[in-house]
């Protein structure tokens, strides 16, 4: 008689126990865990991709002064003084000129480019430096009692099964949050709108085109030159979201490129292209951002079109305004004083997304506009480049208003 | 044998040589007669409308300060001053309250509250009494030969069949404009938009809500709180296009009113109502604005939706320039300088184009608007009146910006 089978071995969870679970390992959440250390408050993050994939991804960044500030004056960098390019202002190029909106000279501020890469480089390197608890590469990532004591489970890299208790979690994982979606649907509101274009963007091995980002509007539609290094550079140009980046010759690129800032006078110094993509524009907001003991973040809890650069930004300023809030209700032991976090945080965010959407529809060509519709927006652009206040409400928004203070 | 039938006598046409033909004698085409009798230039003016006839369609008004300046200082009117209401900032009103937007402190400019009527009647008075050639409730009007020797031909009022012979023409005959329908198709662009919404205006007798003009943003659309006396104010709610402002009992409009006001706090004083009326909302440009010997200047080149009260202020400023460039182009006989009105106008002309459309996108309720966009529209108010720059931008284009000058 065969013995019988024994019993499958329970599978044991390794458990950490800590004040903020963090699901999320790029900016947003780094970024969060580096703050909560200094206020000495512990936590665990975990997120799905190894640390090399997300260094593999490149992202663009315009950082805004407050941003480089939170990164310098916490001791995250001073790479990005050293190695980021200082901006002074951009152009904006319509009707057949370029006009420069000075930021330094408009509202004493600058906006600083410094790739999201490299941000998020520079936070994983202080999270290592601080022995702090980071878990890339982890899989099955659930998320567990929202409204009591919140548990993430996963698995890790090494295949075992994990689960971190913590007194509040936050949701930092990005634009297809498992966290988001975890909140019931009749206790949330989400906010959106897609438009009907994108952005085709490449990378370059070429001298810069131009000293600052150049904003093109033109009848063929949006192009924007920026930079990323002396010898690499990042351009853009309107596309359809449907567009495949394959489909299109280097030469067509370079057409479609050289046709729209050549409207405007530019000419671009062409490369070899060395990596391009189809960046699609969407605007979202979930509300609230507080479901119980989960908080989101960054674009777990909103996106906003590229036009701008707000989308890194406007994560920085969450967790800027999280960890303070998180430091003062955890403090106390009070979680009820978590709700002031929702109603900081969003007031900048609805700001962000009509400056995001300003931009875009003031530069872009909508398939769907009129004659009118370009005129008006030259006559919108030519207002404000001959208006100081004008130019100084763009200047306002595009370097970061400041991150208002509990 | 009867006497063989005499030949129908031959009609015979009064004729008329001046410099300049004016079609239209609303504000812009009286206006430019005055502006071109203080440089010593004749004109004659035909309006098809009698003079009371005008002075009875009521017409709302707010002049900028420009406006208001060339009303005084050539002489046309003290009453401007003595019975407008000066105003020195605006309110707008959305999510809950008011919030100031205080002109004089912002650009030292201020807007003078004066309807169009009246300036109407200052201005007919004033051609009245310098002796000028306005010939009011005319028929037949026809124009010819604006290549050439440009020429009138109408029906005065008392029958008789007269004509105007001209160096120039200018087409001030308001938005269904006969001058502007003469210039050929192949040579005229039509620039449009039209709105999915109008307002409903009405005139009541009360006492005054609010003491400067109240701009309402509200989930059940847009309302303004204006002024016309102490007794006597004017409303105005978004509506349907389609609306038959006779389909509406009193208590709807106070009801539609009160609710949209209410949301901000606002409560209005209710009183008989005397007059209403559905406004169209429609951004419109011609261009060129020269066609030969042939000039369109205010309605007849340009409408504009009526929120942020550019149409009146952007005729003026039309032939404050164009009276500058035909006493340039007459003194030197040389009409090839006329072209330098277009490059003049056409730029202001675009900008309070995107004025108007700004003000309307901003405070109406789009029929299609997502939620995203209500929310949008509130983190565009909160920005805009928590940035001295943006409140100062908004300011300028208001109170309107400088004529350029020659």
């Amino acid at each position: 008689m065969p013995a019988p089978t024994p019993p499958a071995p329970a599978r044991t969870r390794a458990v950490t126990r800590t004040a903020v679970g963090i699901v999320g390992g790029g900016p947003a959440g780094l970024m969060l865990a580096h703050l909560l250390s200094l206020s000495g408050i512990d936590s665990v993050v975990v997120e799905v991709r190894s640390r090399t994939e997300i260094e593999q991804t490149h992202r663009a960044g315009i950082l805004e002064q407050d941003s480089v500030r939170l990164l310098t004056e916490t001791g995250v960098s001073d790479r990005v003084l050293r190695e980021g390019f200082r901006h002074e202002g951009i152009e904006l190029a319509f009707g057949g000129a370029s006009h420069r909106i000075d930021f330094e000279a408009l509202v004493g501020a600058t906006a600083q480019l410094y790739p999201q890469t490299d941000v998020f480089t520079d936070l994983a390197d202080a999270r290592e430096r601080d022995g702090g608890d980071v878990r890339f590469g982890v899989a099955d990532v659930a998320v567990h009692d929202l409204t009591g004591e919140p548990r993430i489970t996963f698995t890790d890299a090494e295949g075992r099964a994990q689960e971190v208790c913590c007194q509040v979690l936050v949701g930092c994982d990005g634009s297809r949050s498992l966290c988001r979606r975890a909140v019931p649907e009749g206790e949330r509101r989400q906010f959106f709108r897609e438009y009907p274009f994108a952005w085709f963007g490449i990378l370059c091995e070429a001298p810069p085109s131009a000293p600052e980002l150049v904003y093109h509007h033109s009848d063929r539609g949006f192009a924007l030159i920026s930079q990323r290094t002396e010898s690499l550079q990042r351009m853009y140009f309107q596309c359809d979201p449907a567009d495949d980046p394959e489909s299109f010759s280097d030469d067509r690129i370079w057409e479609e490129l050289q046709s729209r800032v050549g409207a405007n006078g530019h000419t671009l110094r062409q490369g070899p292209i060395t990596s391009r993509s189809v960046l699609p524009f969407r605007s979202f907001v979930q509300e609230p951002v507080r479901h119980g003991n989960l908080l989101l973040a960054g674009d777990a809890a909103h996106t906003v079109p590229p036009t701008g650069a707000k989308g890194l930004n406007l994560a920085l300023a969450d967790v800027r305004v999280l960890a303070e809030e998180l430091e003062r209700a955890l403090g106390r032991q009070d979680l009820g004083l978590l709700d002031a976090y929702g109603e900081r945080a969003l007031a900048r965010v609805w700001k962000a997304q009509h400056f995001s959407y300003w931009m875009t529809t003031m530069l872009h060509r909508l398939p769907d506009a009129s004659d009118f519709d370009v005129r008006r927006q030259e006559g919108e652009l030519a207002g404000l480049v001959g208006s100081t206040a004008g130019s100084t409400y763009l200047a306002e928004g595009y370097t970061g208003w400041p991150t208002s203070r509990a």
